[in-house]
């Protein structure tokens, strides 16, 4: 199974990154270095987060995606008069989206895919899950409920006003900071529950620290890295917005998955 | 472990449903019925979709979600007129949006929930995921990308006209409408898979089928189930749209994921 995995995270590192851009955001170099640096991790796709405008045809549905006309992307902030010019190329439906940070993780084993799921819950990132594969691959997806998506014109014609379009902008760069910190949230508690992880259960080769000193692995440091994801908590609980819903018992699964370091 | 499950699903069904509504949306009654009616899940909370305006403080970031005043909630279609009333209440920034389906159902074996999970994906609720707390717990959560989420006001000031309202009522109705074929999917491609499970594996109790004549489990037969994910294979295929991404290789595990009946 490990061979099978390396062979797989091989095949991935040497491929060309096929996506439109046809390279890793700059805000999450970090991320997706530190999780290939690992030998329970890599990525196979991800976004940094975006702020986009696409035309569709009108009463097309959002499975028609990839017939629309991309009018405007921006991995970063951006103000009103960027879009205006964009916005005024639509022939169909424009729709404005704010498109929040995706990163799909293969994972070596599924306690790894455990933990990267844990993290990214008590990162603020909700909406994350696993998939796993007949042939075995398992894939952490990391997704946030952190969306905007406005339609702007309906064949071509505008529907909403300058004023209107500005204030769109500020909402979506303030979902854009948002989502920022919480890239850095995800990031940071990821490096802490790696460290941890790995002091725990030694280090992939199985080779157990040669002296005990050596490892930070005392009673006080456990807690002090757990703290991470106890004081994270309260932010992923989930809200009895659900039209049916057992929420005592969802609030004890989340506490249960994000509890799976204690 | 079976006896640990069946424990929590008694103690799950012998609750009270502690939602807002508190009780199962009439639209996937007939889901939620079959999957209780199983062995092998239970659900733990539901929304068939639903339409809402909900009142937020100017500047809060959805985090702080469970402060807002709801000023409209609609499980069906719904007018402009519908909306003018509760709209006219807004003192804060108030956004319309466009929920769908969501779905938590808690699993007895990992194979069930890549079960339930398969048939999510193939149904077109792509950002379906499982989740495995520490004590055992297997949930999926059916999740859709088909959203909406417009803001309406500014400190309780309309920002938008009537004829947008109009506008985006209609596109809030076609998502509905979309939603509840995909619901309708869902629950085909469920019935389809559990039978197709059952026959294969046998019933949870572990009884052979008395004569294999009463199986419908032939070649034949078999290929006819799995047309059903085949068939809806290419709705679910990502499109290459993340700024890293290693396309052909999701494509893969997309299929490996879809095939997990064949």
């Amino acid at each position: 199974m490990d061979r099978t995995f390396f062979r797989w995270k091989q095949q991935r590192l040497n491929k060309l990154d096929v996506s439109k851009k046809g390279s890793v955001d700059r805000d999450i170099e970090h991320v997706v270095s530190l999780l290939n640096g690992r030998d329970e991790y890599f990525t196979t796709s991800s976004c940094s987060g975006r702020i986009i405008l696409i035309d569709g045809a009108p009463e097309s549905s959002d499975v028609q995606k990839q017939n629309c006309v991309w009018l405007f992307v921006s991995h970063r902030t951006c103000t009103a008069d960027d879009l205006m010019s964009p916005v005024a190329k639509s022939n169909g439906d424009a729709v404005f989206k704010f498109e929040p940070f995706v990163l799909h993780v293969q994972c070596r084993r599924l306690e790894d895919a455990q933990l990267m799921h844990s993290v990214a819950i008590n990162s603020g990132f909700r909406n994350s899950g696993l998939s796993i594969s007949k042939t075995g691959k398992i894939i952490t997806a990391v997704r946030s409920t952190h969306g905007l998506e406005v339609p702007l014109t309906h064949k071509g014609k505008l529907l909403v006003g300058h004023e209107y379009i500005h204030f769109l902008t500020q909402v979506a760069n303030q979902k854009m900071e948002e989502n920022l910190r919480r890239i850095q949230r995800f990031y940071q508690n990821l490096q802490s529950a790696l460290t941890v992880a790995t002091l725990q259960k030694g280090p992939p080769t199985s080779q157990e620290p040669q002296d005990p000193s050596d490892s930070l692995d005392t009673e006080t440091e456990r807690k002090d890295k757990q703290s991470v994801y106890k004081g994270r908590r309260r932010r992923g609980q989930p809200q009895a917005e659900c039209c049916h819903d057992d929420s005592s018992s969802s609030l004890q699964d989340l506490d249960d998955c994000l509890n799976l370091f204690t």
